[in-house]
């Protein structure tokens, strides 16, 4: 597997492009619409926030995914029609009708997200505008154009794309994220898109994209809001003419390892760039009783507060940590747990060691910080990632509306 | 029921004292130590951490309480004892035989608490002079010294003394408590004591304690960091000669509501006196399909880091509030929820409307604010208390160990 260029668009039969429509208000160059289109009817698979307040997008959305293919998605930025009632809904769908008809396609071939503010009708005036334009922007390499549109709080775009050999067929894959984090419901916490041109069936990449989110996605915190508008969709339109890759095979194991380091991937870039964030914490829990032990163990840190604003100082005050595994849901005896903050081990067998401050704060001062912790419980293992909590996190959300 | 002096030295029976045996390293003079005794065995109950790393003298005070009575409560601030392993508990087990020794009580008639820095051993020999030196402090006003002696962070004492009439006698009930909040585990964020003369078994208190902390400390949360340590203990003497109270009377009703008022009292003022925190909220809800969901939809809120840094700003951003709810756990109908904010309304049927941006900034502009949810989806209603997530916060807790 190699990194290549050229995100959503290097798979072949994908365009894409990203206009600014003026939805942000007092930005009005800025990009906030963007369209990905597939030449040929893609698979379709999704995952979707859990938040029963769900914005309607998420609702429209995800009937479309259960068709089972899609040919084009329409995402805008600046607003997240969510507790819009019946009429984000029918404005949801309508941005669906609106770039089907510019793309001549069934309006059930067009999925919708959004991400914004939440609670404000959108400016369908100059939604529609956007799409119409967007269509007319489509181009092989509208990747960028893409990627920026998502962005809301973002300080970076979140873009990659791999290929790799699937049976002899190079298959590639492409993706875009927006974040910043788990940290803004109002933004949306996280949009996500694949495309690839793999040959697969709509249920396989469905079972390859629900595993592969719960290791990467799932695997995330900046806040521990999850938001009304959370979704990821992936798009496989079968151009690498690779033989249908079925569950359970080698090719299977290909496609989703692929998948499983592009999400992570994105999703260590939306942890980095959480809002305020100055470093991402990776938290690697292994020996745990249970796999849901060592997931809950290692989020539980990335989301602990006491541990971030820890992290923002680069104190090795180790005990926010065994505190939060603690608490976390997790089974585990706490006189068996050794610690480590990057190289430096801090506990052993539960009770704190002497060790060189001078070392764990020059650990704790890297952009990218690791914690491990043995549990000495069982087999299972997790990572997970976040990022630390700083003054800026106030600035950036108290301010937000205004 | 009314308010009256003299804290937890207010029933019948009971002393206190606090001293300074220079645990917190360099606050030489700042009290550290702190003594409750009750002059006849007590009946005891206790509620302590779900964290699976428990402290020590949670493992020890739990089996004490275990025996249905107790004469004396022994607690120091600055060190949580906390994982500290075996000679953790040894030291704790210590603290106990030290107080019994200089009361004349056997070891198991005396509990302990802890609260502060994490994973360091306890200084003994200036602990033991600190509870020597206590249980010659001990007086009839001691009340004030000791609940200075529990503070960490807290900037303001808390404590209360209430009484009341149950069955022709006067039943006095006091109480105290530290914080700051549940957001700093290394500071065991909640340790409280209730003392009361009533006449009521081990039983029948557990019961009541249980209860009424269900709706007053696991009703508020500054970051949700679960601590390691925390501990409330209750202590009845039955000085005040009432015929003892049954389970299921009129009595019982009486002593639990004047408990409940006690033990929400003291909560609201941990609230309030979260780290960097400015302001209180109160997120009451009501017409869920559960007492569950009630609760799960009101502690989101308090527990949201976006929630709390509009409130810091006063800014009515009220898809916080419905995007918490939503991930809450509990399950309604997003599009039939009525939202107020102080006595302005700012969603009708799950639609943001139109009001006042000045009205609405006054409301959170209050040092209490409060804010109405109804689900109408069911009979159940909560309240749930918080505090706002200031630049403070970040500034206390990056910097704590140093």
């Amino acid at each position: 597997m190699q990194t290549i260029a050229n995100g959503i668009c290097a798979p072949k039969g994908f365009l894409a492009s990203g206009v600014a429509a003026n939805i942000k208000g007092n930005n009005a160059d800025k990009k906030d619409v963007a369209l990905v289109f597939s030449i040929k009817p893609a698979s379709a698979a999704g995952v979707f926030t859990t938040n029963v307040a769900k914005a309607a997008p998420v609702k429209v959305s995800r009937a479309k995914v259960a068709h089972g293919t899609l040919s084009a998605l329409v995402i805008n930025s600046g607003n997240a029609n969510a507790c819009t009632g019946v009429q984000g809904v029918a404005d949801a769908n309508h941005m669906c009708d609106v770039a089907a008809a510019s793309l001549n396609l069934e309006s059930t071939q067009v999925a919708v997200a959004s991400t914004g503010i939440i609670g404000v009708p959108l400016p369908m005036n100059r939604i529609v505008s956007g799409i119409r334009d967007s269509a007319k922007a489509l181009a092989p390499h509208g990747n960028l154009d893409a990627a920026k549109a998502i962005m809301t709080t973002d300080t970076f775009m979140k873009e990659i794309a791999v290929n790799f050999n699937i049976g002899g067929s190079l298959v590639t894959m492409g993706a875009m994220a927006k974040g910043s984090g788990m940290i803004h419901p109002n933004m949306a916490t996280t949009l996500a898109f694949v495309t690839t041109d793999a040959n697969i069936a709509p249920a396989t990449l469905q079972t390859a994209l629900s595993h592969a989110v719960d290791k990467s996605f799932n695997a995330i915190s900046v806040d521990g809001d999850t938001s009304t508008n959370d979704m990821i969709i992936a798009l496989a339109n079968g151009q690498a003419e690779n033989q249908i890759i079925e569950a359970n095979t080698h090719e299977y194991g290909q496609f989703y390892l692929a998948l499983e380091q592009v999400l992570i991937h994105l999703a260590k870039e939306v942890a980095k760039d959480g809002e305020g964030a100055t470093k991402l914490l990776e938290m690697q829990v292994y020996g745990a009783n249970s796999q849901k032990d060592a997931q809950a163990a290692a989020k539980a840190v990335c989301a602990s507060p006491l541990v971030k604003t820890a992290l923002f100082a680069s104190d090795g005050n180790w005990g926010r940590i065994v505190c939060a595994m603690g608490y976390s849901g997790a089974n585990f005896d706490v006189d068996q747990i050794d610690l480590f903050i990057g190289n430096q081990q801090v506990v052993k067998k539960g009770k704190g060691i002497v060790f060189s401050e001078e070392a764990v704060t020059h650990e704790l001062s890297q952009k990218e910080v690791s914690v491990r912790a043995y549990l000495h419980q069982g087999d299972f293992s997790a990572v997970a990632w976040g990022c630390d909590l700083s003054h800026d996190y106030i600035t950036i959300n108290a301010g937000y509306r205004c």
